[in-house]
């Protein structure tokens, strides 16, 4: 039967990315329909139970700006938060919470069952509809027809998906999920250019038989707890809870490398190219053989279970490799194991074969998301989500679409690098992707998206309100600081050392002051005069606009140097490489890295700069070796030292 | 490889059978591993969302005296609570409860996760190891082999689940999860008798599709809120919600017949049977073609959802005609269908090849509980499930098996009922399958019960304690009431009317007193005397005790007549019937037992009393109608006028 509504937007898959599609295609008031096998399943976190980190949390925070669901879900469902790099420069700090896997469920879900404009409807779905170049519907297994103008597929690993312990191998599409079978191939009879990944996950622990006495504890940011979304607050989070870190040891190494004839990765029996980011640990362990211990987080899966998952052991091994180098771990000697851990080898498609509104070019109005494009991770996956329902949506209101730029959103550069590079591994987001990282910081996320957003239609009024009254706080506040002069005849030098370090000379006004090292924005409001009389204050009281006005102000002179430095990158993109350099030599690039160069022996800089992997800062560091070796034209930079 | 961990008893499966299976033992202190496909569907419920009934609340009330779960859960997660047949006999009052389905799920795998003993393993199972007619162990989809003394199987509808919509079918074990084929085939091979079944569940509603203002509603009972279990109380209950009525027409009739020539069960696609007492809207309109509505309960699956399962039109019919159905229906008129409703046909095995512990006649050490033994319905299962699970345990401990009597227990009535007549359709509890239905009531499942349950191992110190004071307690004041006697001289002839309805013209003891009509425990409580001096009172306050101690007064009478009747209906088994009966006439028959008796022609009223369907009840009637005939030999009850 063809189901009587019509719908713009037809999404298939409920997972991360299709979640944020479909809620961003009916937010912007378009007929959307969200197909899942099973509704149970919505918004279910399939790995690790955290949300964030380096580069993913700031792609988190940009899809928060854009009105998307993962941020808020998460600062509902987040039992522990912690500020990455706190220490460092705003542009690497990030955001990273544990989530209590079941109330983030029910957060998605919630949110899912509530948008106006979505209908969601358990099926599988066979097929595609299809009508010359164009995707007219998606077909269900019991053989339901759901007509849609565009078609977003965000399948994950169900795509044939095949799970390998040991060389045990069967279809799922997750552990305890029948795979797509029927919809791989009629995929696969649609002749888009296609391939195979593989990922993994470690095996759950029964926190029962962890002797966590003997761990070490890794408590969250608790003064204050960290907020993930702009619409969030620390009053939505539920109880806290810390990690615990253990080690892999000698022994343990030797367990997997007695195992590795039977791993499915080292006999051939996988085909699927799997994280080189996230690996397993049988890789870690091979890559680097003169490690002889890593760090293990045991992060806790939920205020209800006593579910364990031990990041960082991601493994396909034999059940019983797995077993034993669990126990071998200090606190692990009685571990009992839950779940298996598991590789899953899925079909992927060349995401080169995508427009950047995420558009197949093959057929029209069929879009893709996820991990369906060769990503791995929830927060790239709700990216790319967000990003397809937002142009499946302006697609079917018969406007153009819309897709960040490099220089504007950490979105850009995911869709950037993934359409014009491809993926030879799964791929995932770091800042050192990102030229224009200094400028693309979580802090000013909402900033440089969410205006664009409600022109687009997909922020709601309570987050366009909220946001337009802190961008306006911001402005005034920065006009103040700007046309608020301090002249030394009326400050007396007592006062000028406390707050800024030393005596003024001459008039300053506040941003100049605050601009000053060791000057902080609250410093500088206390700042009274001869006369008793204030001289800066009182500023504004509210955290995130006092936040934006310091990193503004003493961050410009960083960002005015990151354009430069881009230029200078341009102007090496022709930079011809030497065809016999042994990049085996150059000490300061990741082994990585070097033996990246080493296969793809780059022509020039710019082919290197697109080699997936090969950093922004691993470049400069290859200028430099260049230009030590007597390379003319070369234009080294010194900013590569931020994390990764 | 093997699990280096060798268990007393394993559990597969992880539903309402599966789970009670491995509580209880563990409880009883044995090694138990429970292998489930999914961690996260645990406790799931599949089709309703409720808990109990006539019949049902019973079991859930005797596997809670044993110290289950079900009850405890259903009090965590029960977001309605009603008595029915309040107004009736107690014997015939059950709970019911609808419950939040995450809710449930939460409280029954917090409840397996930390019971002492028990092991949790997430994988399918693939095969069963067995050793000549001893089954040893379990293996699993990756290979991993589970060695086990005793297995509990507890494979729901997922031995080769075939899922039907309409003329299209597919394999799955449930909606969204996957079929057990590889173990359906292994058990074939192990040639148990073997049959087909299946059952249904109707479409699920968008409740903001629904115009809640044309319908009924139909609020729980909230004063008191019912409980369900000896160990819950009314603060365990989240908040409570109502229910709502709708009603199928002529218009939704038509649509039906007319959607007949697809669907799977009157065009033949449909091998198994289907639960009678639990019919799709097909079969009722088919059954039932005289009656032009039925009733239709919109239950809501949760407080944080707005999915409501419209109990009454489970359906296979194809999904357009589910579609209209619903539609047809009043407040319905723009319904959107979440789930599609479905049928599913599952493998079986003959119960009659089952021991009374559930164990296997030709594979020792393999127990069988829940659906795979013909049954239907939750309870039906979790009582399977205890019975299993204490029965393996008792093996594994080299102890005599346990079954309680058909006079103790309404688990006794079901697995002799299973045992003894197998089962035509899937087999669900009623208290007229019960011929000491007056003896075996709610409130008294844990006297009859919880005793034995404990010396058995499997009722908890808590549990015990608390029992054993209510015991000791309702001893004591029946001895008080039995020992405390009324003089007509010291008791007003005013404060008697008051009291007693009339006068008393000798000494009477209390309990003679309140065997009376009209006289409530807590009104002889306040019985006065001449001298203003308190002549029963003050009585108990516990109101357990209170109300154990009213019903057992007051009922003794009838539990003597119904002792009196089986002796009746003892002597009647040997009855002869008339072969040339024509059942049709026994107008007092309902539709369904005369069709059945017709059907199978029994030779004696004793064969008729185990043709499944055929309850005491029905037996009387036919005795009456005999006996008009000119019978002889004939002994006729008058007690049949209690609810089904």
């Amino acid at each position: 039967m063809l189901f009587p509504t019509h719908f713009d937007v037809i999404v298939v898959g409920g997972g991360h990315a299709g979640t944020e599609a479909a809620l961003a295609s009916a937010r912007m008031g378009q007929t959307t329909l969200l197909l899942t096998h099973n509704i149970e399943t919505l918004g279910q976190m399939s790995c690790n139970p955290s949300i964030g980190g380096i580069g993913k949390g700031h792609l988190v925070k940009e899809v928060d700006a854009m009105g998307g669901a993962m941020a808020i879900a998460t600062d509902e469902a987040g039992i522990q938060f912690r500020i990455l790099n706190s220490s460092k420069g705003p542009a690497v700090r990030a955001t990273r919470a544990q989530a209590d896997r079941i109330l983030y469920k029910q957060a998605i879900r919630s949110r899912l069952e509530n948008q106006p404009n979505l209908w969601l409807f358990q099926q599988a779905v066979d097929d595609l509809m299809v009508e010359g170049d164009r995707v007219i519907g998606a077909v269900t297994q019991a053989g339901i027809r759901f007509a849609g103008r565009a078609v977003v597929l965000t399948a994950g690993t169900f795509l044939d998906g095949k799970i390998h312990v040991g060389l045990n191998n069967y279809s799922a599409g997750r552990a305890g999920d029948p795979p797509a079978i029927s919809l791989s191939a009629r995929l696969k009879e649609l002749k888009l250019p296609q391939g195979r990944l593989k990922t993994g996950t470690p095996p759950r622990i029964d926190g029962r038989s962890i002797d966590f006495s003997v761990l070490e504890e890794q408590p969250g940011d608790l003064d204050p707890i960290p907020v993930f979304s702009v619409m969030g607050n620390v009053g939505m989070h539920p109880q806290q809870m810390p990690c615990w870190i253990t080690h892999t040891n000698t022994q343990t190494h030797d367990i997997i490398r007695a195992g590795l004839d039977r791993s499915p990765m080292y006999t051939g029996v996988i085909e699927g190219v799997g994280p080189r980011y996230c690996p397993s640990i049988e890789d870690k362990i091979h890559r680097f053989a003169g490690k002889d211990s890593h760090q293990i987080y045991l992060e806790p899966e939920g205020l209800t279970t006593n579910e364990f998952y031990p990041n960082g052991i991601s493994t396909s091994l034999p059940f019983d490799v797995q077993l034993a180098l669990v126990r071998s771990m200090r606190g692990m000697e009685n571990a009992h194991i839950l779940r298996p851990g598991y590789a899953i080898e899925y079909d992927y498609f060349d995401p080169r074969g995508l427009k950047s509104s995420l558009e197949t070019r093959q057929i029209q109005g069929l879009f893709f998301a996820g991990q369906i494009n060769g990503t791995t991770g929830y927060e790239e996956a709700a990216a790319q989500g967000m990003l397809a329902g937002l142009n499946a949506a302006l697609q079917t209101q018969g406007r153009e679409s819309w897709t960040p730029r490099r220089d504007e959103a950490y979105l850009g550069v995911l869709v950037d690098d993934l359409i014009t590079q491809g993926v030879q591994e799964p791929y995932r987001m770091f800042t050192s992707r990102a030229e224009y990282r200094l400028s693309l910081r979580e802090d000013n996320a909402d900033l440089r998206l969410t205006e664009i957003g409600r022109q687009l239609g997909c922020v709601g009024d309570a987050q366009w309100e909220m946001f337009d009254k802190k961008r306006e706080a911001v402005a005034r506040e920065m006009e103040r600081l700007k046309s608020t002069w301090v002249n030394p005849r009326i400050l007396a030098d007592a006062e000028a050392e406390r707050v800024l370090g030393k005596a003024i000379e001459r008039e300053y006004n506040l941003v100049d002051l605050l601009r000053r090292p060791n000057v902080t924005y609250d410093s500088l409001m206390t700042l009274t005069g001869a006369d008793g009389q204030a001289l800066a204050g009182p500023g504004v009281s509210d955290d995130p606009v006092r936040e934006q006005i310091e990193i503004q102000i003493k961050y410009a002179g960083y960002i005015d140097r990151q354009a430069k430095e881009i230029g200078r990158q341009e102007h090496n993109e022709s930079l011809k490489l030497p065809a016999d350099l042994d990049y085996m030599d150059v000490q300061a690039l990741s082994i990585e890295v070097r033996q990246k160069l080493n296969k793809h022996k780059p022509e020039t800089l710019g082919q290197a700069s697109r080699i997936s992997g090969v950093t922004p800062a691993a470049l400069s560091l290859l200028l430099v070796h260049l230009k030590k070796g007597g390379l003319k034209n070369v234009a080294v930079s010194d900013n590569h030292n931020e994390a990764a």
